[in-house]
């Protein structure tokens, strides 16, 4: 048994739902805090749980490199190596191979790439991408995708898109025969109500072009995933831009799967995002900019180390019930954060995420009273 | 009303006691976290509250120069600016002017000093130490002493001594007129149960010289303080001598008032020194030793970044029942600790914390129960 995705409320493009994983439910739309090394940077295992994360993202990338996916998988996968019980999706290591090597080499097989730790030379392909993913444990697996630049010709992005949809056709071969080889299987067999092997989802790309974007989700679709990505976005294109080629790609999805906008965004896009029926997003801005004193709050964005905060006793965010708005105050969020004190990372993460995972709540909220105007305008607590 | 020191149950020369201070009492024999700049680092309070800590240290010369002692004053004392509703000790900058800064020039009247932030000159004297800590708000503060370098000729020890004997008595003068002037003296008129000032702890020193210290406790017990520190120890001198001199000490000091070693020690230390009979230690051990991957266990300290812990899916110590020791294994701490993660400083703090609240928690009980001899002998869980 597969994963299951049941759509419960509606209002306009938006809809809530619940996405049944191996390792729990999933209320969508979802915001996903981002774990990369299979830890949300300073931000222990129990207070992502009170948080109310059912989610977290791992990059195969990384974890690949290290610990290695042998010895997470010996370790009872991501799920047993950083005892998080809920869900974990992961990305297939795409983006990172791409982003994050100069000397990389493409090839219709895959890539070559060097390592970021210690420039050892490895090979990513959409076979070993799978492999990696399954034998790391999560509950929903990407395909293999090429993550075309920015700005890219449109002959380029093309060639692109075209290749991804061929990675895309062996992730799929190669899941179909490997899915159960996952760390978890045995266990699954013990809760039948609950689906025994990951899922893979698919990516749609195609560039800044609306022509190919929305050829490259029609044919995805031919695919037949149990969900859809929208990959190749928040890459220095306009706001505008991103809008338009989610709006094209949603047009052509499949209703009743759940479509997952990769890397983004600030508290005002992810909103948005949902009213116009994107049910997943994951991105490291709240936890990233957490860890450079910016943090989102009801009131707009504050950069606490200004010194107007010097003896500011209020909390950072008035609006907030986080551990950190009932018992700090801006003064000493600042302190800490112009002191260098570990502390400010965690409280500073503790309060962003808080933030963006109440912002999601809002909107679930919203979508099943059938009215998400409030939250769109901003009348709701939002930056 | 002042401070006060009931002592309940003997073992030898141990006793268990409880040090009744403006924000709450403290079971003795006690071991004080280092909250150096208002923040023990990596632990947010409500961690500290469920692990027991009681009492907390906070560095003054740190404080002083960042945020200053007039903003933390204005935004509550340390109480109010950290969120610390517990109590709190301070020391009084000496052992930092004299440490940290070598472009220093003490003469009788105080030290001048250049911060180790910015370099802008400052000074120090019994009396500014003293209107420092009562304008933080400390519930126990501490008299500005000398702290003799190591080593020390007897000349050089005797000097120090008796120049940290003038300024204690500086220091007493000054807090007797003023030690109603900090920040939350109002409050305790709510709770006339509670002290409503801050108490002053006189200090021991007088280098490695037994002859010395025993003067040295002499005439601060002739000063007639409510509690009495044992400083200038833990300085490169041999394990044999701090413990000749903390006896020496003891010899002298009122048995009915707390008995305070700064600075130490190791777990092995803190459970020999209460066995002698002392009521409070601090040291930045702990926590300072987390952040370099060391761990204390009852099996001994482990550096948990050795490769031997890659695949070690054992808790940091089996038998530690702290959130760590119960969710995490040795293998994933590694990888936390080996990846510079900053979850890594937050784990390690929390259980080394653990380990040591739960050490002093264990001589408590085996000293009520009349018999110290498992725990010296390390058969309870000890490192």
């Amino acid at each position: 048994m597969s994963i299951r995705f049941q759509i419960d409320a509606r209002a306009g493009a938006a809809r809530t739902g619940r996405l049944t994983t191996p390792h729990g439910e999933i209320e969508t739309p979802v915001f996903m805090p981002v774990g990369t090394v299979a830890t949300v940077k300073a931000m222990p295992q129990d207070i992502l749980e009170e948080l109310g994360v059912q989610i977290l993202l791992g990059n195969t990338y990384h974890l690949y490199l290290r610990p290695g996916v042998e010895t997470v998988r010996n370790l009872g996968g991501l799920h047993g190596f950083m005892a998080w019980p809920r869900a974990i999706l992961t990305d297939s290591g795409g983006f990172q191979v791409f982003s994050l090597n100069e000397l990389r080499k493409v090839t219709e097989e895959g890539v070559t790439f060097r390592s970021h730790l210690d420039g050892s030379s490895h090979f990513f392909s959409p076979e070993s991408a799978m492999q990696a993913q399954i034998g790391l444990g999560a509950d929903i697996i990407m395909a293999f995708d090429e993550c075309t630049e920015h700005p890219a010709s449109r002959e380029r992005a093309r060639a692109s898109m075209e290749m991804t949809l061929r990675w895309a056709r062996r992730s799929k071969e190669y899941f179909a025969a490997h899915r159960h080889e996952n760390p978890w299987s045995r266990q699954s067999e013990e809760n039948p109500r609950l689906p025994d092997s990951p899922a893979l989802f698919g990516i749609v790309q195609g560039g800044m072009y609306t022509d190919l974007r929305r050829e490259s989700a029609e044919r995805t679709v031919e695919l037949d995933f149990p969900g859809y990505a929208i990959g190749g976005l928040s890459v220095g294109e306009s706001r505008a831009k991103t809008m338009e080629m989610i709006a094209t790609a949603l047009e052509v999805l499949p209703k009743d799967k759940p479509h997952y906008v990769m890397g983004v965004g600030y508290p005002e896009e992810i909103v948005q995002y949902a009213a116009m029926g994107v049910d997943m997003m994951d991105c490291v801005l709240p936890t990233r900019a957490a860890r450079h004193g910016l943090l989102f709050t009801s009131e707009g964005r504050i950069n606490i180390k200004n010194a107007r905060y010097a003896q500011d006793q209020g909390p950072a965010d008035p609006r907030c019930g986080c551990r950190v708005c009932s018992r700090y105050t801006r003064a000493y969020l600042r302190h800490l954060f112009v002191s260098a004190e570990p502390l400010a990372a965690v409280l500073n993460t503790m309060h962003n995420l808080a933030f963006y995972l109440d912002t999601m709540r809002s909107v679930r909220h919203a979508i099943t009273l059938g009215d998400l105007s409030g939250v769109l305008s901003g009348s709701v607590s939002l930056a």
